[in-house]
């Protein structure tokens, strides 16, 4: 069952390197464990094309349906950046150069071999009345504009911008979980583990198979935002397996 | 520029594991490959909740939008495994007993000490009317609707379904694909790539930053379902690069 209790989020991940293949995304799997230690849902995420279009009707679509969209790649100075104006027109205002960001670039380029050229530039044009998200890894900011907060996508810059962001949002309650593994085929478990579903609201649990070495086996995941149910639901769990006259591990 | 040359194509992972963090997704970046490879075109991918009404909306909407939908996950036999009804759902369908794929489960669990419970025949029921696909790992099958093919979700299992899947479906021209990397930042190549894509039609280009012990570089990948085109335009992107004073690097 979900909870109503913690924010929402979803995660639009830009970029045709990451669907074609070459790229193997590592930002939502980041973005997810970040949020879920921090009280937020995520309930979506999507990969998209570098298109104008599709950026601007997937905003549009999913801005309304959570509380927070956060999003990654696409704001660097080359042809193929289009989220910053796209993500502008979604929310129907201009892109001008933002002279906070200008005066982070000049200083960082500042003593550098670097040149400050028009395509870097680029990186200071930010949607009117956004507000700048902290790049501590190389300056070029990222933005926050109502409740879409606007990412790079080099892995390191994304992480440090979204410790930043995290520091200013409003949490939910942090969600409680329990990870018991046991040497018994999910098949068996099936029936238990959906009755102890049953018995509690506010309560999730998930079973992933696993195989190893001839040894079948499944993970059940307790979570829940209250820690009561959570234990009381993950002791049901434990005495299930022991029924079952096999034993559990608790993983991390 | 995007080619309408190739079928295009979306991922739908459904799993509320992926969603919080617990398990991080291999089976979009294996799909984007194994596509990318046959010449079909991944547009979009989602990783969205175990909840019925989210699987049927998203089912609904993107269907109509491709040529081929690939879903792993929430095929299995515990209770948080929704997927083919609700996919069934989707069609306006019912799912029924299937007798071949009971056949499958039945042969695969004779002689083995694992029972054939009503959990694991939850696995035989398949939407009316759709076609099984093989699951040579562990006999449960997939299957196939519409243009939608629903694949489990433990990528070893994704993985061999999708190889039988690709088998039988019509691909499109293959993308040719080369990458080159230079120590350039891509703020000074920005203008030139820019400029050397517009020059061409069904031509790609993405510029991929990195940092690597202070040296700043860029790979570029140019892309194009025409050879000539795509070793034309990689041709000018090394002129570039050596207009530069700097040398390159094919990678693969």
């Amino acid at each position: 069952m979900t909870s109503n209790k913690q924010p929402t989020a979803a995660m639009i991940v830009i970029g045709n390197e990451v669907l074609s293949g070459r790229t193997k995304d590592k930002n939502i799997g980041w973005v997810a464990e970040q949020l879920e230690q921090n009280g937020i849902k995520l309930v979506e995420a999507r990969i998209i094309r570098d298109d104008q279009e599709t950026i601007i009707s997937t905003i549009k679509e999913i801005f309304k349906l959570v509380d927070y969209v956060f999003t990654s790649g696409g704001i660097g100075p080359t042809h193929d950046d289009i989220t910053t104006p796209s993500i502008a027109k979604a929310f129907d205002v201009s892109v001008e150069r933002n002279k906070e960001a200008l005066r982070r670039l000049q200083e960082h380029y500042k003593g550098t071999n670097i040149e400050l050229n028009s395509a870097r530039l680029k990186m200071a044009d930010i949607p009117k009345g956004a507000t700048l998200i902290d790049n501590p890894v190389s300056a070029a900011p990222g933005f926050n504009i109502q409740n879409v907060y606007v990412m790079a996508g080099v892995p390191k810059i994304m992480q440090a911008m979204l410790d930043g962001i995290l520091k200013n949002i409003k949490f939910g309650k942090k969600t409680f979980s329990i990870s018991i593994a046991c040497e018994i085929g999910e098949g068996n478990l099936a029936k238990g583990i959906g009755e102890i579903e049953e018995t509690e609201s506010d309560l999730e649990i998930g079973c992933y198979p696993w195989f190893k070495s001839g040894v079948i086996g499944t993970n059940i995941v307790v979570r829940s935002i209250n820690e009561d149910i959570c234990n009381r639901a993950a002791d049901k769990v434990k005495t299930l397996i022991i029924d079952f006259g096999k034993t559990f591990t608790i993983i991390k």
